[in-house]
Parts: structure tokens; sequence; C-alpha cells
């Protein structure tokens, strides 16, 4: 697609955490945005519900958001489980007929729903599944432990605590360092982002590894260093295969560990409380020795997602996490990402040394 | 399918680790095997290859597995990326248009294949993709937490160790012992003799340990004790996620590790000699740490797989085995499984007594 103009779906759940995809390309593509729809809070700015985003208008409907020139529709809520809600079967619809094509990352492939893909062809629109993965994935054979970048793995004490972001937010800051900095995507918001990556949640589970495998490959060509977006948590009850298959087809150099500081349990169990989110060392612990079982890494920062907290606990926050990992902590989104990037930069150079001196 | 009676294909591959399917389907279930088709072995019989299965005949063609009386074609090889190699889509062809209906656990599934479906269709027969996940899995929410039996789940220092054969074997003692004792498939191979289950390594990523959480509710109607098959290895450079997404999904209050003494690196990897296979300490520190991040399991017990040593030195590798871990240690297929039954029912005791203590 030519110059997306975005209508973003997040009816009900925008501004909510739910609404996580939708958040993350008004952050990082605003200018392909044109409107969000949201019928409770149609009227406001996407300033006004996000704190970013400038005056991007949220509607209450898919007419308002085609009159505002949208050519496109991008489905800006990830549920659990991936389903597309009844309701905005109807709204896809109206919006393929009025010229727009549609772009889904969610587990349910669009292309597969019989009234949209008709729909779809007759108006010779096109439906984006982000999620859908390619065909003949292989097994993991270990090649992304050999590639030359530095590959960092963002790994999190649970699902949405900002894995991808923290990320987006190191590339200007490494490049501007002299480092030629790849970010790698592997869940549909960062597809969307990016333009191109596996979703490694929706590939058949043998093949998990594998994926992230073929993805530190391309990724690696021309990067001195590779972001990895990691997934899930190695405590997570449901996704946990997942973060545990990406670690070790990535063979990262490096992790960045992130995590909420208020959240105490879980996030998709909290209800249940049931998974009590251990101490930061545990975390550590428990991904350098799964890691390490396949190929060395460690743990080189903390990033900290403190949305939730005013500036004073968050900054105080940051300084409980440094004291207590020993390892540098920042917020990336809200203070300055400069003690993160010095680790990785320290690393990269290390990696380097190391590699040079083997052949030597 | 009423009163199969098995053509198994292992062309190439029979009485060799690969055909992992083909033997355990003729150790388990022999009454429902009328011939093997492996060319180069023809005119054998399934003892003089792998020990046992008696009688049952090697022979070089569908032809001659129909003459037999064979109504069904199970595929008995279970290659890395579980392709269909290509010769044998003939001979699928073949034994359709000869009154078979076929069973497979292949990744890619025989019903999408547009000839077989068709020839199927033609001729009245049915095709059995073992490893076609069901639809509308869920992710997993805990449940497997909750049932009164006892959980038992085999963990292993790699892939194709003998997790299923050594649960299988113990089956017989336990129910003997007056618990009630129910296998949990969880791989083609698993289903095939037990009739039910889900083949999780073929699930989408995210559904991994919904799927586990499912099979564990279905089979804990009427048992005592749960044996759940486990997959992969959890330093397995391909297959890590399916099996922490298992060891997460199914909960397991126990676990048993299976090895092969004589193996130093993980197999598939076995040529580049990538990831050496670490002390049996070091694996029971693994899985305990990481199984217990969501439910508190332990290592009740060693499953050796001696089938490559001779009987000293298979008594003196469990004997070893058992020293170094302080646990029971034994192969369950060549000697007494005792010790491992002895274990599990202690630990079904406790269960049984602590769950009764929470409840007075």
């Amino acid at each position: 697609m030519i110059d997306p103009r975005y209508l973003i779906l997040a009816d009900h759940d925008f501004g909510i955490m739910t609404s996580k995809t939708a958040n993350a390309v008004i952050r990082y593509q605003p200018s392909r945005v044109v409107a969000v729809l949201d019928r409770q809070l149609a009227g406001q700015t996407s300033q006004e519900v996000l704190g970013f985003g400038g005056d991007i208008p949220v509607v209450g409907s898919v007419r308002e958001g085609l009159a505002l020139g949208a050519n496109s529709v991008l489905i800006g809520i990830a549920p659990q489980g991936g389903q597309l809600p009844d309701e905005w079967r109807g709204w896809l619809v109206e919006a393929l007929q009025g010229g727009c094509d549609i772009v889904s990352g969610l587990h349910s492939f669009l292309n597969d729903d019989p009234l949209l893909a008709a729909t779809a062809r007759q108006h010779g629109r096109t439906i984006l599944d982000a999620r859908r993965p390619p065909a003949d994935l292989p097994v993991a054979s270990g090649l992304a432990k050999d590639v030359d970048a530095l590959v960092v793995l963002t790994v999190g004490t649970d699902c949405n605590v900002g894995k991808m972001t923290a990320q987006l937010q190191l590339v200007q800051q490494l490049n501007a360092r002299g480092l030629r900095t790849r970010f790698v995507a592997t869940g549909q918001t960062g597809i969307m982002i990016e333009g191109w990556g596996i979703a490694v949640d929706a590939v058949v589970a043998d093949f998990i590894a594998g994926a992230t495998e073929q993805l530190v490959l391309r990724g690696a060509a021309g990067a001195d260093v590779m972001l990895v977006e990691g997934q899930g948590s190695i405590n997570h009850p449901g996704y946990s295969g997942v973060t545990v298959g990406l670690l070790h087809g990535a063979c990262p150099d490096a992790m960045i560990l992130c995590h909420q500081p208020t959240r105490e349990f879980l996030g998709d169990y909290r209800t249940a409380s049931w998974v009590k989110i251990p101490p930061l060392a545990e975390y550590i612990r428990l991904y350098e020795s799964i890691g390490s079982a396949v190929y060395p890494t460690r743990v080189i920062g903390i990033a900290l997602n403190t949305f939730d907290l005013d500036e004073r606990a968050a900054r105080a926050a940051c300084a409980v996490a440094a004291q207590e990992t020993g390892l540098p902590a920042t917020d990336p989104v809200r203070f300055d990402p400069s003690p993160l990037v010095d680790a990785i930069v320290a690393a990269e150079d290390a990696k380097r040394r190391s590699r040079a001196a083997a052949l030597s």
C-alpha cells in the first residue's frame, strides 16, 4: 500500500491498554493517521486521549473517517485470543465499499471471512492480515548465533509492558552514535510500523524459533545492532512458549528487561491474582539461565514503563530498579534513554572486539 | 475408523530413530499392524528389525500390504519439519485406490493435498491428519492447576529420548496399584495409540498452553493419575517453545526426566555439535525453576533410554543417574519400572492428603 492514510478502529478501547496497536502507530507514524474511531470518545483529539498524536481526531463512524480522506482501515485493538468483535464486521464492509483497504493484526484472518473477502474482491480492495505467517518456515538451525551484529532482545515481566516501545525509543540515539540499528518486529503492531516482520505468536508452535531465526538473518544485513522485539513473559501461563521459542531462535547477545512497576500480578490473570510478579532479580536469573542453555546471554539494562506514576514516583522507581539489579534502569519513553543506549553501545563494542580477536 | 488394520509406511527409515511412530504403534498396538513398508528391509519381520512386534512382515510395496488385508495406511515417520517425501504421494494414491484410509501425523496436512483429497473423495476413503489442531483453542487460563488428579509430565534432555514410551510403560503397574491412570497424548504417535489428544507442536504458538490445559481437563475425569506426554527439551534450539508452553499449560505436580545416556549433543544438531547436553542436575534445576515460576513442581524420577547399551552398561547408567540426582532411576522399557511407579504412588498420596487437609 503506497501512502496509507489510516482510519484506526479502536471502538470502546481507545486510550486504554488493549489499544496498544492504535497507540503505537499514532506514536511512531502519526502522519499516516487521519482519524481514530471510538464512539465513546468522538469529538476529542488523540492528544487529549493519549497525551500524544496532536490533532488527530476521534470520530464516531466510518463515514466520518472516509470524509477525512482515509484510504485504509487499521484494526487498532489486540484482544486476548485475537477475535474480531462481531459489530465491527459491518463497519469493515462499509469501509471496503467506501474504497478502503484493511490492515489487521487479529488472530482470525479477515481474508478467511467470506463476506469481507467477497466485498474486498468486488471493490478491488486489499485485506492485509499482518499476523498471517509466511509459508514454509524452517525449524531453527542455530544460524542466528553466527551473525556479526549485536542482537538485543527485549524480555518482560508480563505482556504489554512496553517491550516494543522501549526499543523504538532507542533507535534514533543508537543511529546518532554511529551504530546502524534495525528494529526487528515480531508482532503485528511492529510489523505495521516497520513494514516487515513475522508475528511469531501466530506461527505453528514448532516454528517459533525458526521464524525468529529468519527475521534475525534478514535484519542482520548492514546492521551493527538489531533490536529484536520480545513477546510475552517467561512466567506467563498462556504465552511463555512464544517467549522461550523467540529467545532461543534469536540467540541474543544481550537482553533488556521491561517492567511496569505498578503491576503486582501477571496482567491477563489479574482478577484471579494467580501468578505474582517476582523480583526483577528472579526474572534476570530465569531469562539468563534458560537463554544461556542455548547461547550465552545476559540482561544489560532495565526499561520501566511508568506511565501510571507521577514523575517523582517514576524517578524513584528507576532508582530502585537500578539498585536492585545493579543495572542501568530508565523509562526510555518518559526520560532520557541514554543509560540503555550506553549499555548497548558497550555490548556492541565488546562483541566486535571479541569477534575480531577470534579471527586474528 | 473401526478395527484398523495398518500398513505402516516407514520406507528407508524402519528400525532407526526417525521411525518412532512406527515403532511405538507396533510396541503398543501390534494387533492392529498387518505389515510395514520398507523396501530395503522387505522380507524381514518386525521382530528381526526392532526386537519386538513378532511376525509382522516388512514388505516392499503397497500392493503386498493390500494383499495382507490392510484397510488403512499409517505414516510411520516423523522427519524434521514434518514434510511428506514426494515419492510417497504415489503410494498413498495407490492405497486410497485400493480401499485404504490414511492416518498421518505429518505437519503438512494430507487433506490439503489436492491429489490425495480428490482421490480419497473419489474412492469414499478418509484421510485423518492427527496433527491438525481443533478449532477455537483458548489461551490458557490456569485451570489445569486445580485438577484433583496427580499430573505427571515427562520432560527430556532432548527430542526423541522416550518421553512417551516411558509413560506408556508405567500405566499398567499404576493401575495394578489401584490408581486409575490415564495417558494424555500431546503428539501424533500418542494420538494414534490412544485415539484422542492434540499435537501441541502443531497448534498456533499462542495456544500451546491452552491446548495442553484442554487435554488435562478432559483427561482428569475419573483419573487419579494423569501421565502427560512431554515434547522437545528446555534447551532445544528449535522446539523449546513447545516444551515450555506445554509445561506451563499442564501445571504438573511432578516431572520425570527422560534421557539417553549415550547422547552427547542435542540430536537434531549433532552434526554441528552445537548444544552439548549438560548434567542431569542442570536440567532438573532448569525445569523446576521455569516450571515453578507458574505452578510449583519438581522432578521425582529419571527414565533412561538405554537401548544402545549392553545390559551391564545400562544398569551402570541407571546407578550413575540415581547417584547424580538422588532420585529413582531406571529404564522402564528394559528393566522393572517399579522405582518410577513408587515415586508416582508416593506423590499421588501426598497430593491427595494435602488436598484433603486444605478442605478440612
